[in-house]
């Protein structure tokens, strides 16, 4: 049994992560830290929280963080670096579900997120959380940098045929399509409802803060180069990533190559459900852990991937529960998966 | 530990029920029963599913239930009377989600649901399974009739004003608002995504099968006799029903009265969460076996009543659960309510 | 031809107006004026206008309003005030959108909008903009207060059984849903699409602004007095208004009666859709100036009326432009209505 | 003044065929032709007409089209050859909305649309309808191919960057989003609202029948052979398709380059709002005949091209109207566009 914390626990991720460690047999929610909610109790200002907890929200202080075992943090970009370094000083260990320890040069991460990176060394130290390419890693991690949720959908799909080397192509065109939670409980005209209910747009085109990351990783992981462009579409539906992936394989892969590949890949991810040449639907994925994985191949070696994921889940509070339970030992699928007992 | 089929195991409440049950410590899913799905895995019927559970669905017979303790139905109405029977006289229990037990005048079934009742005998024993209102009861049926989703958001909203003698109307105006997926997995013309989104519209204004049902629990829970107008309308959302009642006070009621009566009727109901004079928002209680209760008191005695569930979870699957928790005496939140460890 | 200006032409219903008017055969729309997008191009702020108007938007004087023959106003509450008294002391016709000249008492006013009333001698001489039942005053008035989105769709469905003296209830029950763009481009924590998809709440009950509208024109165009509880509340849609009313009717009331009263108060109203025992569907008057009415009658005298408008054009620009063409004695549905050719 | 017919006036492009031309000053609706609908008033099928239109549907006969100019055909795939041949025999234009005539190589159609194509003399005689690219030969045409709405927003993007040479890919992904209407009132267990609302799926990968649409017109409108991957997404909106496409540019090309070509080619296309660098928004088009185009043009000479447009209008009903404007010399706006008078 550990003690957890989270800070920002009144963002969906934070809410998010109430709820399902809630399910889980191993952890106790001790502190909950926050900013604007601080003195509050949890449940008042999430009324959906009632009945199942009752906490009083904090304000960070590294004293009080008591017998934490780990502590979650879930902050906007550049107001979690302070706060983590102290945790990890009063060594606690952290899993940091925001972008701030992923990009591991401080120059691409200033010229992204618009400010500068004020701990470099943690940031040297940290370790990226992509639970199924990293699992050793994660193990010995003292600070754990959760994948953002559109990488974790394009890596999944792209690193196993990058790793063995069957992609030709100069130009990987990847389109996301990712529900309102992903861009948090911010307030701008643009996300008021009456702007993206019935309605699709493209946004950051060439600038969105997760290109690095997807370059980063892919090429870290599959240990090639990469060329490709990657855009982001807001979608009227409020949880789920739904990414497609317009690829040129090498002229000797087959179908049955490709299939091959990720069922070798994924043998041991209970996460990662490839599902061959069926499409996926995102709604499948909706409110678990899941990736689900298909694909089409052409006749001219044309690939079409598809990778959809809950953005809040599996792009979000589920994998930081998962590598949580990498990091303590515990079951991968601790309170986040429950199978059919025999 | 014991062990669950379900017939019906394809529709939306199948499904549901499902979820649910694989989070259940004392339940293990043995059987699923099917006509058009027979034969097949329900994970391939239902992708959601991989991963979690693979089993065949069989067509039923009563001896293919084997050691089934309890039996739920989740069948159209008319389907399971015959099912409903053979489980029964096999010493199965049951409960029946569909609408076949719940009205106790089989001429007013016939009424409502355009077709005979086959066994009356079997009728006149089952027991109307609102776990707060009918727990003694529940707790030793052989054949409990799970409440429809309207009924219940009315009834736990009514009932206690009721029963305290507190109303004077002489007729009560119920509004209630539901998302699609109460009409199940029926294919008609007017429930394709194109006439349901952007649209609402009430339908079977004075026919709807749940206006007895409403009247009848009414009267048998409070001991009075009452008399509404109920109109259902269609939502564009998948889950979630949202009840508005406009209804008089007697002179003498005082707001603290009203709230005295909600807070003494749900002391030990750990689904009920009245929440006074706030508003209840459908998606606090969306995935949960919840139901929010709120008000609104007039200085002319008008009372507006706020009443809102998921209708696949405490209005089908996760009542369902809540009542095979009473029969075999597991805690009634087993499965259903994880709350915060101390 | 005459020439219109519209001030606050960057909300929604400014933009509904400018869409509205270029299907107009009798005017030029000549004029528009802003705040924060005085100096900007209203193609530039709102591209859904290219290449279907270019015009500046200036900041309001006056003076600039040059030849215009009629200004629509499109403020939010309080602000509009000053500028309504400048443009009537210029001559100008006004026809306000927004919610200041519809209240005759201001107490009431300052009680519900919580701001002082500027100009009471103004408010005294506003004629209510409610086109089917008050034609004659506002076909010669210098000030049209329009009215709000609920009260049309709830006025228009009460006021003939009112005023007949059909209605019996102590408390007529009215529930309202509406689209979020009743709530214009307001940029709040609650309206920002993850808070309101899939999600259902009532909200200001018991202290909307509507309230005491609905009280003074039901009674004004009725000469009775009533009483009715009303329950605005948050749909999942864009545009639309869905009111469904419970109250009942005196006891010698039939349905034909009920029938030949609004056929008989209609039978010249173009966008009046009586439509009898029908069931209204909120997709069948979007994008119109339409209003559907139909009711269900029940044994016991209880009466349900069901009433929908579009809250962007019956409700707010479409009733503006059928005002307009009263004032200025165009057809009543000249830009609001193409009937077949014969 | 013509007087037009319309077969498959029931269908959501049926429908909205009548809005528009309700609208249009030069067009008379005479006839009204279908199967299951004849006998009844098109208002009574679909109430959102009534008030504006009434006329009978009539079951098709060659002799029933009267003084019929021209017909419009909304019918499903394969059922309209016939009806198509009868009426160009009688001297009457047809527009047909259906894929039947789109196609010129009748081994295509067949493997695409899984019939034989009965009519190939006449479909060597059928223009295609994409009004920007076609307008000679549509002026004189006596068939008119309307194009699909994939094809539409596709096209449109890509021939003028195809026809000048600039792209070097061996494989353009297009990744398409369309709203359900494009799906027509076909009732299909997977087109429900609870299977399509906060939902994502790609479908027909690889077999849409719109892939040889695409091919067939990118090469015969720019002279060059392409490959491409198409990829069709469903999404929860009801009207509106966004098409992303990615694509390698050649060496030399530069933004201005991109920018100068689309300006080149559009400049008297009043339907084509070529945007530039920025991105557009699928809501700016709904319910309009606007095709708006954006890009991105990345260092690396990859291009990411946006083009959007309303299923239902400019990708049917618009476009064919745009069509008959072309071919009986009425302005190309008439009846869809109203611009601000001066």
């Amino acid at each position: 049994m550990i003690n957890v914390g989270i800070i920002g626990a009144a963002g969906y991720s934070g809410v998010e992560l109430i709820k399902l460690l809630l399910n889980h047999d191993e952890v106790i929610i001790t502190k909950l830290f926050g900013n604007s909610s601080a003195g509050s109790l949890i449940e008042e200002t999430h009324p959906s929280l009632r009945g199942m907890i009752s906490l009083k929200v904090e304000q960070f202080k590294p004293k009080a963080l008591g017998e934490v075992d780990l502590l979650f943090v879930a902050m906007p970009s550049g107001q979690s670096m302070q706060v983590i370094k102290e945790a990890v000083n009063a060594n606690v260990k952290v899993i940091d579900i925001g972008g701030d320890f992923r990009l591991k040069d401080a120059a691409i991460y200033t010229k992204y997120y618009n400010h500068e990176h004020t701990e470099k060394e943690l940031l040297s130290r940290s370790i990226y959380g992509l639970s199924e390419w990293n699992k050793e890693a994660i193990s010995n991690a003292k600070l754990v940098a959760n994948p953002g949720c559109f990488p974790t959908s394009i890596l999944l799909a792209l690193i196993p045929l990058l790793k063995e080397n069957l992609i030709e192509s100069k130009n990987i065109g990847i389109t996301s399509y990712s529900g309102t939670s992903g861009a948090g409980k911010s307030v701008t005209a643009n996300m008021i409802f009456s702007e993206v209910n019935e309605n699709v747009r493209a946004y950051k085109v060439g600038n969105h803060q997760h290109i690095p990351e997807i370059k980063q990783y892919l090429e870290h992981f599959s240990s090639f180069e990469t060329d490709f462009s990657f855009v982001p579409h807001l979608l009227p539906v409020t949880r789920g990533i739904y990414t497609t992936i317009h690829t040129l394989l090498k002229n000797d892969v087959t179908e049955a190559k490709i299939i091959n590949t990720f069922k070798h890949n994924y043998s041991s991810s209970p996460f990662v459900r490839f599902i061959g040449t069926e499409i996926p639907e995102m709604k499948n994925v909706v409110n678990t852990n899941f990736c689900d994985i298909g694909f089409k191949f052409y006749e001219n070696n044309a690939l079409v991937l598809f990778s959809t994921i809950d953005n809040l889940v599996k792009g979000a509070a589920g994998q930081a529960i998962q590598n949580m339970n990498i990091m303590f030992g515990f079951q991968q699928t601790e309170g986040l998966l429950k199978c059919s007992k025999m």
